[in-house]
């Protein structure tokens, strides 16, 4: 990768002079940011005395996105700083009370849902449990539950669902993408300006991060989350330059002279004498003359903005032979246009022969970085994985943060339970039938080392927890086996003798507060580098279940394995009843 | 469409509150937002002292989106928050000093970074000109030109790239939806919870209004632009409650008996009257009476929890003759999952056959709005308004918010001139050329009125104005017609004789401070309401185009028209000297 540009993590995100905000990153992200129906709705419930009738609520999702077979889960960070910020102003309540849809509704009502903040939240007993940030997840299976008042429940929703869809979905673009380029190539962000807005270009930066890309191009995503930021320069700053007489003056320490008196010299002079070729364009030569001297020691040139291999190349070269001579290291070139597998093996041969012409001088030309840009995506990375290529790393912009494949991942957000009952919602669809009920999730693990993730299996929450078979004696005891079965296709029945047994659902607030996982610990006095090292725990946490955990069928390209998740047989029999009961039996006549 | 819900239009965004800041509406909108090699370009230009080298910068894209023929420019109201508030912090700067990529840069470059902002915009007269927010635009036209200091014009670069793409985008893909659904349904944005990120979501409320939306579901957007906001309940509704019992107590007012002392009536009881099929939901129907008895003038039901014909239709239809039994006028239903052609035909037939039943007392079945959602896209919409349903309005999400079809437009910002000198960008893909130099561009208005757009015709900054030709003499002097040029395609010319001529870009900020054109003036001392007043302007300006303006082949769905973009033979000569001065010619030996 560019390794000239990677900057420090340090995250300034609680800088007072900038941010003084704790809540969510994006002040949008209020209890304003909601659907109106969520109000109407809640007023239905306060009118009927239900709005503080206990319920559970799970968000999940209903496929896999990007023709896959896994997603991260990612947003929860978001979404405990919007629960803990949660309130409606004086002036979100004057705004109710103004439109057309709720200006009828009864003072008490208007006076309810300004109660409604974190303080009532740990009155009421809200507890809102989820998945760990960064787990691999899977269709059906709930990644947060909420627990609480009925019109809460349903407050909370849209924001909710606003905060996990996308940074779930970046999170498993990018770490497609990264599965596909390494180990060969490293990924950088470079969507700032394709994105869908400030934010989707900000939570792009953050959650590619987390899906295992090297770094990003946006400066603020470098600041507010302490992600290494990468890039060095663009078409127009090589259009700016219009001959060579604009640098001729510029010159550069020359270390190798560094004790003598006169260790700045002209730079030009030196690359001059490295060009052979005088059909070169010359301002493109100056272009490349002033970065050197700016960056001597992480320069990496665009080489497309007039022609690659009969401009852009011999150019490069003649610089970096100087900046060799003065006792720099050149870094590379970026490709941005054309066959980027032909011009990276053009580019790769020209440094090759410089090395071959001067074995002994000129060894940084073996290693010099070749970065590729322009429109990739998974797909063009997957074929470029099965070609000869010279590339060494991947600019990722527009396909990557828009998730040009599937622009969004269907979260929904559904009540299984309310009073103590659970409830079922039906569908024309059947893939839109809900599970009932409060429910736990849990990963069965098995393989050979007891690492290998088997079935993801759901029971009702006061089933007891399955437990790990860990019996020697491989003439299996029918008995002890965990039997799973598939929801919807009574046939698909499989039996489970797991090594290990995880319970991937914890609580995360409760009583008005964030409670942090072991895993997610941390020192409250950190504080500057919070971001930055929660940040990279959870993308270690998602490479070592991508990479060294979830089996490759499960997550490679081409005809991926489908991820078994199975239910309890009680929840099974649960669901068809309660299903019979609800669904109307047409008349016909 | 859903009139119910329809608020007032007032705008709080300037509400001090909530919002006190006069930027952008995303605070993360800031200098910082930007490419990193924005900063390492403008490093070595200001090395080289050509920081402040006077230079013009276009803005532009290259191909319309969604295979259409036009796009809607959309963003510059944000982009001049942008301008307006530009400038680097004391804490942006200490942490620019602690990356690894800058942390070698001079101390000068940094005292140089912090004084770019308003004032040393004016000082070095920065101007921009811009088109019209919510203009018709085409490809490789200049949307915004940045004329002003070169290192200026690469910082400015990355965040107005980032404000126009996506409400450009999602103006489009409204616009388009609407020209689709209407005349006979209005469609309301309902994507919020899909949307990528809070700000994704607030824009594609905000721009799918000027795009032609009648409004959005989305409350915050509803507060900040006073758009009307729009809304019912949801599926988690209706399976909250669980037996008629649950609403057994809840009385209406009776508006037939207004004047007696019991107007306070138990609706249930009303409802059952006409309830004649015992084999409906009970928890719906509950669900329904709770509803109407909280939105008696609003009573919009989803129909499809359980099963839309056999109890969702018979509920409602029994609770809205309650409602009209009490004196008030119910509204309709919303359908979200099914065939939804066959489903609302099927509301259809069953609301008249109620008319049908008793002609003079039910007439308000006669129009109840049906509403449909569920991913709906441009191709359904195509699809319905060629087909026999019944609907009248639609709820679209994910479709329009994350611009399924084409989730970015790919603008472009390239340096067209530096010191007085036109600049070229050559690539090995042909549309990726830029036209040379500060250009004006002018739309030529035709046809039997004058009004119909013609061309858009580009010329080179210096070069006369195109002038209309008003000579009623039909036998043309070719003398006055005026040569447009294909800048690519040398046989492709035309001559046009104009009736109008229309400058298309004007100066929106100039010497630190927005420049407001006449059609975008207003009360400086209206505040509440600037807000909405200027989308509602910018609304109806799309509006007159597309449907007045520009002829129906261009905007269809099916193999639209190419809109010619042409260029005076001036620039077309001055484009292609400068083409072959600056390609190098490959020697082959």
């Amino acid at each position: 990768m560019d390794t000239t540009t990677t900057t420090t993590t340090t995250a300034n995100n609680n800088n007072n002079e900038d941010n003084t905000h704790q809540g969510p990153t994006n002040p949008l992200v209020r209890a304003l940011l909601t659907d109106l129906y969520q109000l109407t709705m809640t007023y239905a419930h306060w009118k009927t005395n239900k709005a503080n009738d206990p319920s559970v609520f799970e968000l999940f999702f209903r496929k896999n996105p990007f023709r896959g077979e896994y997603t991260v889960f990612c947003g929860l960070d978001e979404c405990l700083k919007f629960l803990q910020t949660f309130r409606f102003t004086p002036s979100d309540i004057r705004y109710l009370q103004s439109t057309k849809a709720l200006s009828h509704c009864e003072e008490g009502y208007f006076e309810y849902l300004s109660t409604i903040h974190t303080t009532s939240l740990a009155a009421c007993h809200t507890r809102v449990s989820a998945c760990r940030e960064g787990t691999i997840v899977f269709p059906k299976t709930p990644l947060i539950t909420i627990e609480g008042p009925l019109g809460l429940g349903h407050l909370l929703e849209t924001a909710l669902l606003n905060l996990v869809n996308y940074p779930s979905l970046i999170a498993t673009n990018a770490s497609r993408m990264v599965l596909r380029a390494t180990p060969q190539t490293a990924c950088i962000e470079f969507g700032l300006r394709r994105a869908q807005g400030p934010d989707g270009a900000c939570s792009a930066s953050k959650y590619s991060y987390v899906g295992g890309f090297v770094g990003t191009s946006n400066v603020q995503a470098g600041k507010s989350f302490g992600i290494p930021i990468a890039g060095t320069h663009a078409h127009s700053y090589v259009q700016s330059f219009s001959c060579l007489q604009d640098v001729a003056t510029l010159t550069l320490s020359n270390k190798n002279h560094k004790h003598s008196d006169d260790d700045e010299q002209v730079f030009l002079d030196a690359v001059l004498t490295h060009r052979h070729d005088s059909t070169t364009n010359d301002s493109e030569l100056a272009a490349f003359c002033a970065y050197a001297c700016a960056f001597p020691n992480a320069c990496l040139c665009l080489v497309d903005t007039y022609d690659t291999l009969h401009s852009g190349i011999p150019n490069f070269i003649a610089v970096a032979k100087a900046l060799d001579d003065f006792g720099y290291t050149p870094v590379g070139v970026r490709l941005d246009s054309g066959d980027l597998v032909a011009l990276s093996n053009g580019c790769k041969d020209a440094f090759d022969a410089v090395v071959a012409a001067e074995p002994l001088r000129r060894q940084a030309f073996a290693t010099l970085t070749i970065v590729a840009s322009n429109d990739i995506n998974e797909d063009i990375l997957d074929r470029f994985s099965n070609t000869h290529h010279s590339l060494t790393a991947f600019g990722i912009g527009t396909n990557l943060v828009t998730c040009q494949a599937q622009p969004a991942l269907g979260c929904v957000y559904k009540l299984v339970e309310c009073n103590g009952e659970p409830r079922i919602k039906l569908s024309e669809e059947i893939t839109k039938v809900t599970l009932p009920g409060r429910k736990r999730i849990y990963r069965l693990y098995g393989g050979p080392s007891g690492t290998t993730p088997l079935v993801d299996y759901m029971t009702m929450a006061d089933e007891d927890p399955p437990v790990p078979n860990n019996d020697d004696d491989d003439d299996d005891d029918d008995d002890n086996g965990i039997l799973c079965r598939d929801p919807f296709r009574s046939q698909h029945r499989i039996k489970v003798f797991p090594k290990r047994v995880k319970q991937l659902q914890s609580v995360v607030f409760e009583q008005g507060r964030v409670v942090r996982s072991e895993e997610d610990a941390h020192d409250e006095n950190e504080t500057n580098d919070n971001t930055a090292t929660q940040l990279s725990k959870t993308r270690d946490y998602v490479k070592q279940q991508l990479c060294d955990e979830f089996p490759e069928e499960v997550t490679r390209y081409k005809d991926p394995t489908k991820y078994d998740v199975m239910v309890s047989p009680t929840l099974y029999n649960y669901l068809h009843e309660l299903w019979e009961k609800n669904a109307p039996v047409p008349i016909k006549r």
